[in-house]
């Protein structure tokens, strides 16, 4: 008979399905150096993590741990990651966030650079912006924020829920650092990180070939 | 005894080939966040095509269906695509057309954007001309159209077939959105989507060199 | 009892090796198109190369063929790709040539195009320099030929054997057409060939970043 | 009984770890052409490294070799590297390092060639900077030397060893040439590796943007 908190039936199964997934996203390099976190809701109450520092093209679930929406570790002396945090935030507040991933690619970091003195990066008359649920046209406009990199995930968590009381938004950028990206399951997280993804790469070829301010 | 109003052994052969297609096409990265879409011709009055929305990178025969030349599911309550008018409309007009894939890369979606004003693409002096079927040498120019993105797949459809009465054409951008190719066979459909992609890269790559106007 | 004019166990061999090469080339994308053709010596009067207009991902032993030194086909009656005269004409003038590769990267059709003006690319500088047979220091300077596309194979023959007769060569390109790469063994012929793939991909990405002329 | 002066146990261990890790390396066209070396410390006196001139996307047990940390074959008639004692004076002068990798990835050749004038890269405002071990924020700046390319070991590890005198390194570059990086373990200067790759990348990719000087 478990003694634990929430269902470790559930929490094998989330950790397979992330690890997984995890393989994918390292796979594209976009998980350098051991950087790089992913989690899902596990209940009303706890998320499961990846744990700080390990190399995600090589995970199991001994690399996957539970912790609360204050971002603590439960009934376990693994170790989460400093940005813990960023994600649990996102699951208190919003009960029908299931998935939050965030990656650390070549074209996300580059993006993020080039648009922290703007502050946002205006995603517009692109088709793959139905990716994103919520939109069914391409004729509308996504401004993805970017914020200021900082060690204190507290600051960077209120200035992201600061911005969540007035907009609905899919993800954001930090400067220096990467995307967070999230849904409501594992599968639309992937979705809006993949279509994020293409859409800032899509902004920098072009600025390459002369086409924006 | 099949009372289908086609051949359903032809559409599991077709089902096949087009998710063993698409699942290479996706490992690419052409199909971004579930985007793009696929269909050969099952018969004079029939076509096999993905169903709205999956993942491209991991297709089974569930998600082909049947529809007819209108674009209508025939014997299914699965939903098409939306774009499947423009799949269906060049099957109704050319009968040695048996195959039209339809991606998103990002080359061709930065191609699309860069080359809208111009409202065309064009490709000369490349030796990959001879790609296309009914091309015999390098010594020519295609000129390949860009429309503008529209959610009216009709209007899009008539101003397809507007170009049809003027000029032999084996693909089109939409901009914004990404590319239409086909073939008289799934090779070739194949053949002439890969020589779009290498030459409109090309073409990027000499202007991010100064080598175009 | 064998009546053919050449051993068929080391055509076996040949045909083997060189399809596994072809499908290593065709998964980096070398290939595209069903573009590309491949050989190695069978003897000193016959090579084996791939026939006209397959899919280079997809090789077995039955897209080999033997030719002469002409470029003729010889106790087959497949067809030869028209540009197998461009390999032969190597085999006949250099007996320690073994092995022939054309390939048509995007970086290779790119610098074809960039460098066909100049009619060169100066390689120089570079550690790799050291990867083409007979060079021990990285302190010299290679000059890459550009030839004029042309659908006259004698005629780039002529050339090519013209500039024989002054210099050394590994390979020379040919404009918005692609790589002609060789060596004493597959092995060298592929060594060569990637480092003028390396080495063309460097001299674009120094332009791009404004450090050559 | 073995009267071997190195544990051939550990031996069998480290060439197994160096070979799987090269294959990784080599499957990212980190490796072009059989350029590249790659070793690990044996003990106090002694490094396991691969061949010269071996491709490295195939190599085996038959690879690797021992040697002293002068340079020289111990118990072998393979033939190390010119550039062997780029690893084996890191390994006498420093016990904690345990693993020295040496690769030319494009990215790498390009960013030793754009900031050879300069002498170094600067690396600043990246999150990734927390990959060095010894480092624990974002908010510092890494410069990382760019070395003349010699074809005397000697004197490069002299100016290596000056350096080093001066202040702490995880890596080098040398112009035309490519990238040195080590760590305490295979997997810390894997991870170095690729932060070094990741943090390059992003340097030349913003220049293509106008974002630098």
């Amino acid at each position: 008979m478990s003694t634990l908190p929430y269902d470790d039936q559930r929490l094998a199964l989330l950790a397979d399905r992330i690890t997984a997934n995890v393989a994918e996203l390292a796979a594209r390099g976009w998980t350098p150096a051991t950087s790089s976190n992913f989690s899902e809701r596990l209940d009303d109450r706890h998320a499961a993590i990846t744990v700080s520092g390990a190399d995600k093209g090589r995970m199991g679930r001994e690399h996957i741990m539970v912790v609360d929406f204050d971002g603590q570790p439960v009934a376990t002396d693994k170790r989460p990651s400093a940005e813990t945090l960023l994600h649990t935030h996102l699951y208190r507040r919003f009960p029908e966030i299931g998935c939050v991933l965030h990656t650390h690619s070549t074209v996300q970091t580059v993006a993020s650079r080039l648009f922290a003195g703007a502050g946002h990066i205006r995603l517009e008359g692109y088709e793959l912006l139905k990716a994103f649920h919520g939109n069914s046209t391409h004729e509308m406009a996504v401004d993805v924020p970017v914020f200021a990199n900082t060690q204190d995930m507290k600051v960077l968590a209120a200035q992201v829920d600061a911005l969540l009381d007035t907009q609905p938004l899919w993800g954001y950028l930090i400067d220096g650092h990467g995307l967070y990206a999230w849904g409501r399951t594992m599968a639309e997280a992937r979705r809006h990180l993949e279509a994020f993804e293409f859409l800032f790469n899509c902004e920098l070829e072009l600025r390459k070939l002369g086409c924006r301010g």
